[in-house]
């Protein structure tokens, strides 16, 4: 049987780089960056070196990178120094989708309980947020547009540079969550106008419990952990610097092999969107070109998401049927609903997030078993029996 | 030249133990522990496993046990979860000292300005907390009482079961920042009263970026960090399931070797302790008996610290003035302070903290070193000129 682990989008495994970035930093350099001596200044010359390579890769400058425990800090972290620097000037208005990543649409209902203001775009079908909606949205009172890189559970890469130059054109930060992006799309904040970025390194093979907020150097931060100096006062606690030097290592290799990786897993990717959609009564979740290349989603009608994980798991195959971060919940996915799924048919969703490894005969494999399974779930579904018999109406074709 | 890295109260090297146990995480079980399938399901079951194994060393719950990226993250979640729960019954009165870590200073700052009280209790001069005062300074408005372990630049253990008692008696909820303390003197949090209690791994040989918080079942906690479902909503992101599982058999490996560990350390923190103190116009800080194993505090009169560390430094002895996260500042330390050094003292300050692999003949080493380059400095000191010249005063006999 073979073993395909297809939720990348989830988790990755850490590359061979990443794990020898950080074993010096965790057998030798492990002092404390903020020492004085020898072994303190090496790791903190490491954690300089890091944020230098990670501005670059980025296209900013050094001082304007945090290092953080990973992307839901960032992400909190970008959003309320946003909200506190337009709480200051009077400004309580906050731009962004119905479709974000928890760590952002949480916060932002943490912040309308303390009196802001948030206007929750329309994502359309495809999941695509329209630059020119954006700057309807903007209100004198705007103090952030928070719209994220690229989508977790669809897919769907939003017109980001357009989103920048509409924010910058009216003097308001625009803030993304590009934890999916990062490592697998380019990125370059100052060309693409982008004010504040949240990654996460786990995302594209580096460690867990890491992260980056990149900030314009105008935007001052609030710290959300208070205590050391640790990060020029944004950011307090010992330095992860093994994590850290894993991190840069791995962002620098996805970026360095990306176009590569790309033309390869986009091409995978497409191969198993056409299979997939031969599975009748089907659809895929997202956009068909301004997609992630790895992301494939789809929904299924008459059957549940979770049945599926768990019949394609006994085949080997790791999927996801959303975002991971809430799995344990019962309720259908904000981001379908939000796409215009219905209860019924968001019910039933799949993703496969392909790593830069997937071969064409694993691309076969995940065509077949999904198709297998999705049947037999379909045989023992009451839901599908209703749909089969005419009791109930089919939503997908 | 010997090697001897005597600052481990800023961070220690990890052991062989915790970095293998963190590997197969990092290379094979990488799966993202909220996922269904079999690989996340494993991360979700070593996760489970590691909080089993810390409730047990700590003498809590497993529930009670919350992973977070560190020890100051856990002191800010502890301190601002109680004002919360305590501001919605109208009690807004915090008891600290004033030589906490800033990871609770500051974070009472935040809360002062935001309307708390807070007293900050004295500290005597060996750095002891009264259980008396304690009592004495809780009011009926009283949310929280937070009070370290042991303070990371004196050594001074304070009377956690003492205090914790009289909070028990009072119903006042206890927090103590046990970051010095945890896997070098023994900690059982229900048989010490304690009722929230912080650690950070690498303080003894874990990895950098993880901690816990432990927090009662029955005190609610706030979460930082905001998104996902993880650690029951009480922290957001994806788990850093290698560093826990690291940080779990650190804590293991401390525990099980404390009693024979803390009698060596011990044993060469007294001969060096008596070494220096040979030196003229030296004073040991903090307390002789109330102490931990590996902590040994001084201040000598008439020179700077930072110049100490670096001559150290070049004897290949890695060491500090103080709390490393302050280590940029030019303020004396608020610890030495506290404990009534003035400015004058306080500015000569030198900590060595040891490792269980401490030799005696290192410990010799140790004392040579400073007594050479304690004459060194004072030999150039224009201070030292004008203390022994009768033109200043000598503080320290």
């Amino acid at each position: 049987m073979m073993q395909i682990y297809a939720d990348n989008a989830a988790t990755t495994k850490m590359s061979r780089t990443a794990i020898d970035a950080m074993l010096p930093y965790m057998e030798r350099t492990y002092g404390n960056p903020s020492s004085l001596y020898r072994i303190g200044q090496e790791a903190a010359e490491a954690l300089q070196d890091a944020r230098c390579r990670i501005a670059a890769l980025l296209g900013c400058e050094p001082r304007e990178i945090t290092f953080t425990s990973g992307g839901s800090e960032a992400d909190n972290q970008a959003i309320v120094s946003a909200a506190r620097n337009g709480a200051r000037r009077g400004k309580k208005h906050i731009v962004s989708t119905a479709f974000e990543h928890h760590a952002v649409l949480h916060t932002l209902k943490k912040l309308e309980k303390e009196g802001f203001d948030v206007t929750y775009l329309d994502v359309h079908a495809t999941g695509l947020v329209s630059p020119e909606e954006v700057r309807a949205a903007l209100r004198p009172d705007t103090c952030l547009v928070t719209i994220m890189y690229a989508n977790n559970e669809i897919g769907t890469i939003e017109p980001i540079p357009e989103i920048g130059l509409v924010c910058q054109e009216a003097g308001i930060p625009f803030h993304t969550d590009a934890v999916q992006a990062a490592g697998h799309v380019p990125i370059h904040v100052k060309a693409q106008h982008i004010d504040m970025l949240s990654l996460s390194a786990h995302k594209f093979h580096g460690p867990k419990g890491v992260g980056v907020l990149y900030a314009r150097k105008s935007l001052p931060l609030v710290s959300l952990i208070e205590g050391g100096a640790q990060e020029r006062g944004r950011r307090a606690g010992t330095e992860n610097v093994p994590a850290i030097m894993g991190m840069t290592a791995a962002l620098e290799e996805a970026c360095a092999h990306m176009a590569e990786n790309a033309a390869h897993v986009t091409a995978m990717r497409d191969q198993l969107i056409a299979g997939l959609s031969r599975i009748p009564h089907s659809a895929l979740n997202g956009d068909v070109t301004h997609r992630l290349p790895g992301n494939v989603s789809f929904c299924f009608e008459g059957i549940e998401g979770e049945s599926l994980i768990l019949y394609l798991d006994d085949k080997g195959i790791s999927s996801s049927s959303g975002s991971a971060c809430t799995s344990g919940s019962l309720d259908p996915s904000h981001v379908l609903l939000a796409i215009g799924r219905p209860h019924q048919v968001a019910h039933g969703s799949l993703r496969l997030s392909l790593g830069e490894d997937i071969t064409a005969e694993e691309v076969d494999y995940l065509v077949r078993s999904v198709a297998e399974v999705v049947q037999r779930l379909r045989d023992m579904s009451p839901m599908w029996r209703d749909l089969v018999s005419g009791k109930k109406e089919f939503v997908l074709k």
